[in-house]
């Protein structure tokens, strides 16, 4: 990490990005580390919003300081850009328009598939988030650590790891959660905005959703099916869908989820989790798509009934 | 403790035993301690369940020796009762019958209202959980640790804290955690039985009642009925209702959330719950009910429709 510190020390200015669809480790580990540069390196530091960042995150302090990219058409020279929590430097949206106005690129990252993009990489696969490496980079190097970041940290971690339930949790990454406590965190706050107020158009396609729910083969398949006409009625946005297909996952029996969107008359999208047996990324790939084991999914060109039948079709083969 | 220790050592019998209606936190606390002991003890430690244990705590290690209340006839002189997450002696059920034959009682509990019913009282109301308790007791008193021991108290204190969400999770609450987890304890099957693997019958009850979801007074209350017709055809128990009107409250703008339960075709039961401001307390006891300021209840001799107009009416007045 000293290294980067040199790096920092000679550029003229530094730029912070993360990813578009910000989550919560996107803005939580962009917020920790701009927050504690801007002691160091105060005026030289600016932080970049890829994207529209989600209304529950306007609790963290500094949210308001993050820029548009339009302060991406004055980049001086001899700057330097990092990106967190980017597994590939497409992930930074349309500011990879501007990428090769920096003279260096810092990576950092948690993800396994990271493409080591950056003129300096700092990928650590078996961090729970890129919150947690922010708060190595922290401490190696003493920097400011206050209450502020420590929100920011808490926030980054605890979305990245479902609350501690994933398996990327480690003991690792409770001792951290622990120390960042000591702060005095505003923890239920924090709580509250990210997993208890969830907002009417999310509420009202969950309902629909959940009203369509189907289950097939004893119960072994859950399926659901989520129209135009359902999301234009409930004023919701994709982004909304979330949580539905783990939903149906988590129910007892069921093996295999799926949920099936609507985007245009003859366009579906198909999202498919698996339990633990099937490989889902099997029947994403005869449509053309892709994943991993446990989610997968693509999008086809039919109307949802027809798709339906279709992936219906392909989960009982292999059940079988 | 160590008082405890020399109890436990002048006694013929050592008995456990904790809560009716038994959660993560009474099963969990009673493995764990119960398996330590028994490493000391060996055959003079008996566990015992008061209640049926859910199908979903079968996976920790010495679950299948936890004795029926039949047992308990045949106590011998001398013998010891130690009484887990207990706030009052009256929750350990009908073993309270065979109360007068212990010498002494050994109360281990963190809720801040228990009633000091023991002998030798152990209350630590700061404390996430009893599991977190007795960490502490194992650690104080150099009683063993293991994974199967491990795996209890992750158990215990996962599920008493929400998966870390509440506001009893404390930064010594993650300490302990991160040692847990330096078990190599089996976080991701525990995780899976407790938090992902939704019974059929919770699932179809929870659809139906969030299908019955209705908001009043600009979305500031959201109510549902759950009828005895909705409880037959789901083939629902009470339990299953667990987490629906949390769901509702959950949901941005809420400030009030209500289920109201059938009990019997003139008889309902009211579950309140509120975000901030208002205290659902005073409208239960209008109806001689009772609770806390966030979460309150009551049951009257009234049919549902009378009983959500009933309950509307107070919720409204209070919202003004």
């Amino acid at each position: 990490m000293n290294k980067i510190i040199g790096e920092l020390d000679r550029s003229k200015m530094i730029y912070l990005i993360s990813h578009i669809n910000p989550d919560g480790d996107s803005i939580g580990s962009l917020v920790a580390l701009g927050s504690t540069l801007k002691e160091i390196y105060k005026d030289k530091v600016i932080l970049i919003k890829s994207d529209n960042i989600p209304r529950k995150f306007n609790f963290l302090t500094n949210i308001e300081t993050l820029s548009d990219l339009n302060v991406l058409n004055n980049i001086r020279d001899n700057s330097v850009l990092i990106t967190l929590d980017c597994g590939d430097i497409s992930r930074i949206g349309e500011a990879y328009n501007y990428i090769d106005k920096f003279k260096k690129i810092i990576n950092i990252d948690h993800h396994i598939s990271n493409t080591n993009f950056g003129d300096i990489n700092i990928i650590k696969s078996d961090a729970s988030s890129t919150g947690e490496i922010v708060f190595d980079i922290i401490k190696e190097n003493n920097l400011l650590l206050n209450k502020d970041i420590a929100n920011a940290l808490y926030t980054a971690i605890s979305t990245d790891t479902g609350s501690f339930i994933y398996d990327n949790t480690t003991s690792k990454t409770h001792r951290i959660v622990a120390e960042l406590l000591d702060y005095d965190i505003d923890k239920d706050k924090i709580i509250y905005e990210i997993y208890q107020n969830r907002s009417m158009e999310k509420t009202n396609i969950f309902i629909q959703a959940i009203k369509h729910l189907e289950f097939f083969s004893n119960n072994r398949i859950g399926i659901t099916v989520i129209t135009k006409k359902m999301m234009n009625e409930t004023n919701a946005k994709s982004e909304d869908l979330d949580g539905i297909v783990e939903f149906i996952r988590d129910t007892d029996g069921v093996e295999i989820a799926c949920v099936i969107k609507e985007l245009e008359n003859d366009k579906v999208k198909v999202s498919l989790r698996s339990k633990s047996r099937i490989n889902v990324s099997e029947i994403a790939e005869i449509f053309s798509g892709g994943g991993h084991i446990r989610a997968a999914g693509y999008t086809i060109e039919s109307n949802v009934e027809v798709a339906k039948n279709k992936v219906l079709k392909e989960i009982i083969k292999r059940l079988r």
